[in-house]
């Protein structure tokens, strides 16, 4: 069954977190979108899906992925169903609930990201909410990161099955979504996050070993890894960012 | 089995969507913070259940619930979790991901009502971030409330099954949620859902529908139901508020 991912094409954005865990267990999908980017039949697609009147409920908001009939939305949602298909996850149902909680905890940790820019509207330009951007950025640096990377070098570091690992003995999805949010957060805020690896010695650890997998690695020299840049979640405004 | 709420005592909060399903079913619950609230050990277990070190990871936040060994942070999370236990959820595990995507829909709208009053920092006081404060509830009133309202109201109108329910024939927790998220508006944003029966009829005769089951009407009738207050997350600052 090939899986089909629908997000918008021109960033990493919420659907990178889904295309880390298709790549890491080569899983067959389509990134619907990016598809047809060059004559904009992909995004037409995205946006069908988002109107659709018929059967389950249209998604709010991308990305949504669909595997035959069944139409999911929210990047934590479509993770934990992933999961056990793609051995990312454990196969209890308890422990999957368990692991949803720390994907949901990086969830909000990427809404505090996105609103360090967006702090008013998402429909204004971030230049027409500098000030405010500026202000929340400035409290998400000092308190914020430090509070959701402190939590999750914790969590690391009390594994019972070792600091490898978020959640037991093997690769999850939460570790492609740590990689990816540290990534992320490097990206837009350098100067806030020098210092990381011996701050947060375990995340460290788990990002050069996730960056090193070889289907992550081929991954992300490819085409399909897009850049950063500043129409996605983590945008380096060099004026937002700071050192803590 | 006896479900374990760990949530603040002084507030309805995100526990209160927790609190919603299991008082409809009827399950034996002890809201522990509350349970001791006179001599604070109630909140000491909470604060004790974030800092656990041995284990599971402990949660970053509450609402979390314990389940026998089973430690379940985030609303939805735990809603899933309790959905085909309480009788709200379908079996099928598709669609119990289709209906954790409309919850996590619900997770978005709270997170932006809380913004309304704390668009810069949850650390500081709304006091200390007023003008934000009305930038941000002035685009939240106009663009994002009805859009999250309108949406639902079509999520109601083409269910297939009629649209007394969110999802399928039945009462599932995404009806009870937003039964919460409709009482927290029209709390906080009483001139901006002014007509609001008018404009979102099928919310409307949800909204009732579920107020009259007979154990949320002896829930709401109960003290074990809170007041809405100015330290929850629908607060009612007439400064914000405004006809739209």
């Amino acid at each position: 069954m090939t899986y089909l991912l629908y997000y918008w094409p021109g960033i990493q954005g919420r659907g990178e977190f889904v295309r880390l865990a298709l790549e890491e267990a080569g899983a067959a999908y389509v990134d619907v979108a990016r598809g047809r980017e060059e004559d904009g039949q992909g995004v037409r697609a995205l946006m069908a899906l988002l109107k659709d009147r018929e059967g389950a409920p249209a998604p709010f908001a991308p990305p949504v992925l669909k595997d035959g009939e069944i139409v999911i939305p929210h990047v934590a949602n479509i993770l934990m169903y992933l999961g056990p298909r793609l051995g990312l996850a454990p196969g209890h149902e308890g422990q999957r609930h368990v692991l949803n909680g720390l994907q949901l905890t990086i969830t909000d940790l990427v809404a505090e990201v996105h609103d360090t820019h967006h702090p008013i509207a998402n429909s204004l330009y971030y230049e027409d909410q500098k000030p405010e951007a500026k202000r929340r950025s400035a409290d998400f640096l000092s308190h914020r990161a430090p509070k959701f990377l402190s939590y999750f070098e914790d969590v690391l570091a009390r594994n019972p099955d070792g600091p490898a690992h978020a959640f037991g003995a093997g690769l999850t999805y939460v570790d492609l979504s740590l990689f990816q949010a540290i990534e992320g957060l490097t990206y837009a805020f350098p100067r806030a996050m020098a210092g990381f690896a011996e701050r947060y010695p375990n995340l460290a650890v788990l990002r050069s070993a996730v960056a090193q997998r070889p289907n992550i690695a081929a991954y992300l020299r490819s085409d399909r890894r897009r850049r950063f840049n500043e129409n996605g979640i983590f945008r380096h405004y060099p004026e937002l960012d700071q050192s803590t």
